[in-house]
């Protein structure tokens, strides 16, 4: 697979950084991640948003605007003929001098993965509740500290994914967002300082028409009253969650409310 | 400069991680920073104490023992001709097979660079009061968001450093631990959530026995109350704080109390 690094294309195995890079030493950079269906980024412009979006929050320049950005990405799909993909768009903090100071110019890179989405509407998973509020919450950066330290922990639980909750206000995921689904069949989806995913903005633009649905702030207590609930992102578009902290939810499948959400959403994706 | 890479030194311009690094990818690693002098690592034992404590915090496997590490070191000096020098252990997640899992093996990145301490007692610095604690606070892992994000906001302010609290509760600066004098003339240092520095240990340890000197939960209000206060690091030892959020402290120099104990931790350290 080929990268893209700042002007050049190289092979995966020449894609490298100096180790003065601000990543390496501090841990200091963002990113995105979007998917192509047939060669096609899908949500192209809110991902150059949000990305943009997070450079600005974290002070670091982007050499590249977003025509240019946009080529890059179109010439590494040609150039490694992947179409149904994965694409990460990683700024760093630069080569910085002293080790600690942002450089004057950051490293960009863009990686492209083999990657079909999951349709199978059956599968669903289980997940463990933990008290963590990330830092720049609006901000995709690079620190992932908690969530890669928690996975032996979570394994060990035999859930497949962390829903973290600050002092008992539910959060997100570490990589998606979160919705519940409430007594009144409302579809609930926390509101304050989290990641916006995009595919979250896009179920809560387009289901709002179908379906009763609100972002609001949640408690650990209303999770204990949940019905249904699910998890967003750009790898999972809509994934049921039926277990929560050992409960089942909704007889351990997928519930009728999510379900309904999904086949109406992935016509909204795919056509 | 050369710079060792596992089992591998490398010129400075052909140190390179490949992009998979989890350092890269998610921020997640570790690092021990020492100083040398005369050729000869200061409070070694001490610094690989912590190196390897940091890396079972934060789950991360170290191929090296420290035998083996310590030869790196002494190899890596002996190759620069670099006698005075700051010499930086970093060890990384590895290349992560789906970037988000610890790899079986780390990266572990030896660099060394041309330091010699200020050991101008006259020296004093001013310091800006933040609210933030740092996740997985005893270990010294790669998260610097805060820090580097705040300095900007630090320079603007004509500040030279930042103290974090904790909703009040006093922690520590980004690279250095923070001590107080107080009304009775008692040497008091935060004692809980913080990174326990290696010259925080040694004046703790020689200080004790020349002054009143206690580890405590210090508060914003202690702050307040302050005489005289001062910063301890490998880089600095011991550098005395006059301005505290615009507030003079013993008339913009270093106290009597900071002074006195300088110069005999000058002592104990240089002999």
């Amino acid at each position: 697979m080929f990268v893209l690094i700042n002007d050049t294309i190289f092979s995966e195995e020449e894609a490298t950084l100096k180790i003065t890079d601000l990543a390496i030493q501090r841990g200091y950079g963002i990113f995105d991640f979007l998917k192509t269906v047939g060669g096609k980024p899908i949500f192209l412009e809110d991902h150059l948003d949000r990305f943009y979006s997070s450079a600005e929050q974290m002070r670091l320049n982007v050499k590249q605007n977003r025509s240019q950005l946009t080529e890059g990405l179109y010439a590494l799909i040609e150039k490694n003929k992947l179409f149904e993909s994965g694409i990460r768009i990683t700024l760093t903090g630069g080569y910085s001098p002293d080790g600690f100071n942002i450089a004057a110019e950051s490293n960009i890179i863009v990686t492209q993965v083999d990657f079909v989405i999951n349709r199978n509407f059956e599968k669903s998973i289980g997940i463990m509740t933990y008290d963590y509020q990330r830092q720049f919450a609006s901000a995709k950066t690079l620190d992932y500290l908690k969530a890669i330290w928690l996975q032996p922990v979570m394994k060990e639980r035999g859930d497949d994914d962390i829903l973290y909750h600050d002092n008992g206000m539910l959060r997100e995921c570490p990589r998606a967002n979160f919705f519940m689904v409430n007594e009144k069949n409302e579809i609930l989806t926390s509101k304050s300082n989290i990641l916006k995913g995009v595919t979250r903005k896009h179920i809560l633009k387009f289901g709002s028409q179908n379906f009763k649905m609100d972002e609001r702030e949640l408690t650990m207590d209303d999770l204990r009253h949940a019905k249904e609930a699910f998890i967003s992102s750009t790898t999972k578009n809509i994934l049921p969650v039926t277990r929560i902290d050992g409960r089942t939810l909704s007889e351990g499948k997928p519930g009728p409310v999510t379900g309904a959400l999904m086949e109406e959403f992935d016509r909204y994706v795919y056509g």
